[in-house]
């Protein structure tokens, strides 16, 4: 049986895995991605852990592989052409790891791959017109028409977290004021409850993360204060899932998906942040949109990016592609 | 040589013409829709409106015709499924004028087929990414990707003009608070106009619609107004960029245009409405979408919807669809 190799290399992590043609994962690894050692090292370790992957599965026959990349990714030339998490620039990752796993690699931007993952064979299977929005570290945007994914001009499509809102005061390190991403990512969460303590806010925040522990407090220490009843993690999140509505209301009117994923770290907060989103977007999104739209969180929020990746690579290589 | 017919079936006018290959208008002509008159009298008229223009073209051959209907068209069964303002429900226009011109006939939505020519054959030509918005009575958007109109979840994609946005107070006919479609469409700037006046603003408009009269007023008096230096124009029209191009940001970090047609009456405001709209997209839009960014407006201001309807003909019919 055929199977496909993918892989997602972060700027701490590399996961990869072996995915059948109906997108089950099979088998998976983690290694440290350790990109000080420099691009051929990280590639060589990525091979070597594949083929341990494969060697495990011997019914299967590995016929193609898919890599996300975070950064900048020319798909069709197979380049990374900017990963500054990876210090990259201009790699050409798929020929060279094709060379080292003899099958055909198809690279894309790893935000790309996961939402295709989502889209093909995850909370979006079976729907049409798929928006995915990851709120992580950053947030960042893709979109699945209908099969294939929407690039833009430049291959820059998918920054709905990168444009001035009303109503957020922020700077962004994109060096714009006002982004999303300031606010909704899991960055942007634990900031707001790092204010708010500075701010004097009476919160269970400020016992657990006295003084300068306040700096290791993340976006999960706001899901665990709201738990317990905390009314500054209770308005912090419906603050972010109302911010997160309004960004996402321009977004369902253009293009009207029938679905949208959520995924990354902070979209485990679940319907603590979700809830207050929801509320938002039917109080200024038509009717007519809401009514047709499913709202899920990532089905495979940790292994989306692999099978995607497997997946994006089986239909690029099948497309000829 | 073939020709391709396109029309546009308006609330008040049909107009129709007849495009060469290359998108160039050889003829066209304007008649009152007289919708009261029922489906059949419409069709009648449209058909024989039609057949008057290709027999005074004897050189050329009509292959295909296209028709853009205000409303909610089903454009694969060719049928339209409701167009308030014609008084349509479930109407088979493309069957029934395809009979009485003896062609394949393709219709679409009117906005679609207007973004759609000037995507083709207007401001967009040979832009792979086109954003195309038309501020009129109301305000709609389409996008067309390397070629292809997008139409979303129950071909609901485009209502740029209707969603929640802050710092909008008026409520919009859609039933929502806040959409754009009442600040920057035509009918939106002559009620800021009216709005100013009723406030008791001193404004030249209030000189040139006295009373009862500022019913009249529409938004080329704004126009007007802002050319005589009056405050409340400048200041309406600015206000107006500014939330349209807070509208807009969105779409564009979200997909990432080469090409912003802005079409519809009100774009006649030019530079008095779109130097303000520039402005603030720069403040709120990330460099790297705005240098790419071509913003114009139409090329065929009056005659898309009728080049858009016959190239999308074309382009239908000769893909066999």
């Amino acid at each position: 049986m055929h199977c496909y190799l993918g892989a997602d290399i972060g700027g701490t992590n590399i996961v990869c895995g072996v995915v059948d043609g109906e997108g089950n994962l099979l088998a998976a690894d983690k290694l440290p991605t350790e990109a000080a050692g420099g691009f051929a090292s990280v590639v060589g370790r990525l091979a070597e852990a594949a083929k341990r992957l494969l060697a495990a599965l011997p019914q299967y026959t590995c016929v193609a592989a898919g890599v996300g990349v975070p950064g900048f990714v020319d798909h069709e030339r197979g380049i990374v052409v900017k990963a500054v998490n990876l210090g990259w620039d201009d790699m050409p990752l798929a020929d060279e790891l094709g060379r080292q796993l003899g099958v055909p690699v198809r690279i894309n931007n790893d935000v790309r791959m996961y939402i295709y993952g989502e889209a093909t064979a995850g909370a979006g299977r079976g729907r049409r017109f798929v928006l995915g929005v990851t709120l992580g570290t950053g947030i960042a945007a893709a979109t699945v028409n209908e099969g294939r994914l929407h690039y833009g001009s430049g291959s820059r499509a998918g920054e709905l977290g990168h444009f001035g809102m009303p109503g957020i005061p922020y700077r962004c390190v994109c060096g714009l004021t006002g982004c999303l991403e300031t606010v909704a990512s899991a960055t942007g969460i634990a900031r707001q409850a790092r204010d708010a303590i500075a701010a004097g806010e009476r919160t269970v925040l400020a016992d657990w993360f006295p003084g300068e522990r306040a700096a290791e407090l993340t976006a999960a220490d706001v899901s665990r204060a709201f738990d317990a009843g905390d009314e500054t993690a209770r308005r912090i999140l419906r603050h972010t899932g109302t911010m997160l509505a309004q960004g996402l209301a321009p977004a369902i009117s253009l293009i009207s998906p029938d679905m949208l994923v959520l995924g990354g770290g902070a979209s485990k907060a679940g319907e603590r942040l979700f809830a207050p989103m929801r509320e938002e977007l039917t109080r200024i999104v038509h009717p007519m949109f809401m009514s047709g739209l499913k709202i899920e969180v990532a089905k495979h929020l940790d292994d989306a990016g692999i099978i995607g990746s497997a997946l994006y690579a089986r239909e690029q290589t099948a497309a000829g592609g």
